[in-house]
Formats: C-alpha cells, structure tokens, sequence
C-alpha cells in the first residue's frame, strides 16, 4: 500500500526528490571488524583446511559462549539455552509451531504485523470481525497507558502466548520492571508463554530499563527472548539472529527437537560476522553507529517538540511514535507528508487500529535523506499556530 | 545413536583412525570462483555505497532469473515462481504451513526422515502403532519395486501432500519418467500436492532421467519443486536453496504469503555466491567436484560388486545402497564395520522399517578418508565365499 502510493506519486511527479523516514531498514555499511570478520571466514570456505559443511543445528558454541558470557552476564544463561537463527521474524513465527490450533494468542494493539500475521497463518485467528481477528486477544495500547501493553483482567480466558516486544515496534514504548514483573507472574500463574522480542534493546539508554525479561526471577520458567544482530549490528542482510529458552522452561525440549528438525543452522561466515561484533574494536564501532542512529532520533523528536506534536519513543528506541493533528487519518497524513514535503512515513493504523492517529518515524534514515528530511519539516506548521 | 557408539568405540580405541563413510555432507572446499563471489559480496556490505539492508523476502531477481534460465531453461519458469530459501530441509517442514491438522501426508519407505518428522510435528502422525504412525501413508520400497515408491491403488483413501525424493536419499534410485508421469496424474487425479525434493539432481548423469517433475506436463498445477546448492556447490555450511512453485498451483499465493510472512530472506552475500554458481567458469570448477564424488561412489560400487555385495545407487546419486549379508541387522552390520574395518556407515532401518537389511553409504568422504576406506574395504569378505 504505501509502496502503490509512493509508486503513484513518483509517476506524477518524475523529477521529485522523495526521502523516506518509514522503513525500519538499517542504513549504514557493516563496520570494518565484522566485514573483515566475514571475509575472512568467506575465505576459509575456500580452502581444504577451513571447508566446513553442516554446522551444529542450535548454532556455533564460539557464538553461543560470547552470547551468553557478554548478553547475558550475571543472568544465569547457558550456551545450550541460545538458538541461533536466521532472524527474529522467522523466530517469532516459528514459535507457532509449538501450539495447538486451539491456542489463545495475545498481542499488543498496535504491534509488529508478524505476530499477528503468523497467527492466523498457524489457525490462530478465528473469524475476522470488525477489522479484528476474534480468537485473538488484542492488548490495547493507547495514551492513557503509554502504550503499554497490560495483564488482562482475571475474567478474561488467559492466553498461552503473549507476544511483548520492548523496546516496542512501532511505538518505541520500553516496559518498565514492575510492569514487567506483573506480566511474568501473570503468565506463572495462567501457564502462559511470554515471547519477549529484544529485537532494540541497542538503543536502550536508560539504565533502569529492563534490557532482558530474565532479569525478572521466574521468567526462565514462563519466558522466550528473541535478540538480532539485524539493529544491533546493522545485519538486516545477513540475517542472525537468536532465541533464549531456558532448561526450566517446559517447552525447552520440544523448541530444541523442532529448531533441529526444520532448520539447518546459520551460515559459518555469518556466524564469524556476529562473533565479531563481541570484539572490542567492534563494539566501538557498533556504539557509533547506535549513536548516530539515536541521535536521528532525537533531532526528530526534538522538531516535532518545537512545533508542539505529542511524541513517544526515540529516547531508547529508534521508532519515534508521533501523534498526528486530530483532523487526519494516519493515512490522510501520510498522503500529506508524501504530497506536500516528499517524505515517506509508515501510518500507524497498519499496526492496529489503536495505531490510528499516529504515524510512526524511523531513525534508520540514510544521512543525506535524514537532513533533507530535516529540512523540509522544519516548514511544517507548528500544532499550536 | 551413531555418535553415541562411534564415542563409545573411540573410547574403548583411544587410536584407532576412524573414517566415515557415513555423513551426507560435502567434504570439498567452496571452489575459487564462488569463495570470490562471497568475499566480494562481504566487502561490498561494508561500504556506503554497497551496503544492503533487507533484501527482496523472495530472493534477489538477479538470482532468481539465473535460476529461470540455467536450472529451467525450456520448461517456462518464471523467476516470480521461484522462491529462495535457507535450505531444502527448511522447505521441506515449512511446506506444512499450508496444511491442516487434518491433511493426509504420503512418504516413501525408507525415508528422508525429515519429511516424516516434521509431518509429525504438524500433527499428521497420529497414533504410533508397531512403530508407523498411523495417519501416515508409508509408500513401500524394496527390492521388488527397485526402491521406487508407486502410487497407491485406488482404494486407499488419496494423500493430501505426497513427499518424493528423486534423486533419493538414502536409495540413490532415480524415478524414472513413466512413474513420473504416474505420480502427475495421480495428484491431478486426487487434488494431491507432490512435494518434489531434486536437492541431489546435480549427480544424475543418465539423460534420459527426469530432471525435473515440470518436465512432466500438468506439474505445473500440482507439483513443488525443492533444488539446493548444498550439494550441487558445497554450500551445506552456506545455505541457500529454492521452491519452485508455477502460478497456476492453487497453493502459490498461500506460499507467497507463508513466505514473505514468516522468512526474511537469505544474505546478500550469500546469494551473489549461489549466482556465482552459474559463470563458466564455476561450472567447470562444480563439474569436476562432482565428478570426484561420483568416482568415488563407482569406485565403492565397483568394489562391492567385486565381492558379489548388491547396492542400488551411486550412479545418478553420492549415495550407494548397500544390501548387507542377510544374517544380519543395519545395526549389527554398522557395529561390525565399525569395529573390524573402524569404519562409519549409516544403518538403513535409521531411514524406515524398510531399510532393515541395508546401510547407506555416501560418496562425499574426504580423499584421504576415503582411500583409506576403500584399502580396509578391500579385506571385506567375498558374500561368496
């Protein structure tokens, strides 16, 4: 949709020059570490000494150490409680695998497309009505609660999977630990699985935020943790990924036997390129990139906040969630900021219809199209004007 | 359980030089041509200018019109049919997706085991009874039919999805076209989908062998084709692959959807190496690794018959099916090899209650492993004698 739109309008208007501030698409090369890093080990494929064919189905044990030693330090994960895969998507649709078609799915309105998509994909759906799927439990996210998605109430059927992505796409939301701590003993207590996607937790500045669901005890038992390489280390195109699921975790066992069955790991280069970001020269260099990104942010923010437009995320995410004038839809508003400033935007209500009357920016954006962005919204009417 | 009695065997015989005729994994290094397609692809990803993000979810077009006009010339293939992947394994569980609890999966006996094991994860099995699961409709292949599964009589209720392997593992036999053209009818007869796994297509050196089931007229509407440069090009620690799917199959927009939904693509510079694959000069390189593996499975072939042993395969496939003295079992005649010649086979019962009597050997040992296999295997006694 927005692709026929941005197709249609660059049919009109051959010669303008349109920059995008939607797609959640890294922008900056890989750094010099882990390029050397994946060239290196591209190199010794080709050799008699360093072939390597199939690798070990849960991924490298050199990976899984520096995983476990250097992400989850202090939090008590082993290197056989790490999957690495091809990406947090695939992770996340993945998981549906390990469920009944009777299961009971819940997720945050708005959210990442994914869950809900492979849901219905997996039978989870049941009949759509009214825009929303009904076998489907939809968290409302909306202002009064900052957008944070929160245990339904003791009279509501309690699902046995809970998607929670934090830092949250699309809204930049972070759950903070006593929220985090209900929703862990939540699912204790009704046998559901907690699916928590870390996919940004790079771009978390604030120390008191929880970077990890197991820093909250008894999440082992009741929690799955999706990290990426994709943000952290810009490998949207190399695709590494991976799942945390404890020994203590019922499902342990059956995760493991489906990941070896369905999967044949990561490429051995790919693997060597995610080592490498562990590196000191890298994680220098990664930082940087982070910064630069977060700094985007920022400046995004800070405009939007000059002209008086309410905005959430972008302090420890690098979505930023910005509420829109009342008298547009996302999509009456994404087809002004295409016609009148070229700017690309991804519409909120595409997330859910809680998302209506937002749109969502993404700091992503390559550093020349950033600044043209900049510039052009500098124009925009203040709210208040 | 083979690592197991190999360990417990190493154990015992601290230095004994074992060798494996086991694994069904490449032993030759990427050739120059593709290991320098990677490294280019790699070097590119750490530049401004050749940086890339997410990729097309169904691979590059670059890629998928070399596929159309090399692996498909004259059978019309579009690169829009044609889906790039993380592995045939991967497809080949994935492909359950698109079907309900409830579907009837047909699979040949003995197997590839993952057809059977992801089938069970889906929930076609059914109830375990004297080792079959119940749901499942096991094609019967033995010596009688040459290892050949044939469509099943007219009263057994018509599978949903039917699982061909061709050229097979473990057998190493090679459907040929009149079967083929059974098997097309059948599905169009019964509205049955034949998943058609090519992944050992490269080996076939008889040309009146069918390449492809779209050789046959009315795939198109019925068949999925699964093709992999794991051992076509030694990517097994790569991994890339293809489904080809024609348009006019009912299921292509639902895998489209599977597709794009829950996989991200494979990396960049993994698919520059697959298209690498098909420059003069990496053919040349390709055709004389598997020219090696071929001569090595004739050069086994010919030694067994030598000792009036019987096996099917090796010609067509790097695998050799080998009948083994009838006084004993696959695991009997695997311990004996292991403890008198120290050398790993695989057990064919491993692959199917019909594969009792047999052991796959497979033609992908390293030169120096398989020399020394093939000195131990010269003292082998004569079946004869």
């Amino acid at each position: 949709m927005i692709n026929q739109k941005v197709d249609q309008y660059r049919a009109l208007h051959p010669d303008a020059q349109i920059v995008s501030l939607g797609i959640g698409d890294v922008s900056r090369p890989l750094t010099p570490t882990i390029t050397q890093a994946l060239m290196s080990a591209a190199q010794e494929m080709g050799t008699t000494e360093g072939q390597r064919g199939y690798g070990p189905e849960q991924g490298y044990l050199f990976l899984r150490e520096l995983i476990a030693s250097h992400d989850f330090q202090g939090l008590n994960i082993s290197p056989h409680e790490i999957f690495i895969s091809d990406g947090s998507k695939c992770d996340s649709g993945n998981i549906q695998d390990l469920f009944l078609p009777s299961a009971r799915i819940a997720l945050a309105n708005p959210t990442y497309p994914v869950y809900l998509d492979a849901s219905v994909i997996a039978g989870h759906g049941g009949p759509l009505v009214d825009g929303q799927f009904s076998k489907i439990l939809y968290l409302p996210c909306n202002e009064e609660n900052h957008f944070l998605p929160h245990p339904p109430t003791s009279n509501i059927v309690p699902p046995d999977l809970i998607f929670l992505c934090s830092p949250n796409n699309p809204t930049g939301s972070v759950i903070p630990f006593p929220l985090l701590e209900q929703w862990v003993h939540y699912a204790i207590q009704h046998g559901s699985l907690i699916l928590f996607d870390a996919a940004y937790v790079a771009y978390i500045t604030d120390p008191t935020l929880p970077h990890s669901i197991f820093q909250i005890p008894g999440a082992d038992k009741v929690a799955i943790e999706l990290r990426s390489y994709s943000k952290s280390a810009g490998f949207t195109g190399l695709r590494c990924a991976y799942m945390v699921i404890c020994e203590e975790n019922p499902l342990y066992p059956l995760w493991k036997r489906r990941h070896a069955t369905k999967f044949n790991a990561v490429a051995y280069p790919i693997q060597r390129a995610a080592a490498a970001t562990y590196t000191q020269e890298a994680k220098m260099e990664l930082q940087g990139q982070i910064q630069e990104y977060l700094s985007q942010a920022h400046r995004l923010k800070s405009l939007l906040l000059s002209k008086h437009y309410d905005t959430l995320g972008g302090d420890n995410a690098p979505f930023i969630w910005w509420k829109i004038p009342p008298q547009f839809s996302s999509w009456q508003y994404f087809d002004y900021l295409l016609n009148q400033y070229q700017i690309i935007t991804t519409p909120g209500s595409g997330f859910g219809s809680l998302g209506e009357g937002y749109l969502r920016l993404s700091a992503f954006a390559k550093l020349d199209a950033f600044e043209v962005a900049m510039q052009r919204l500098a124009a925009l009417p203040s709210l208040c004007a």
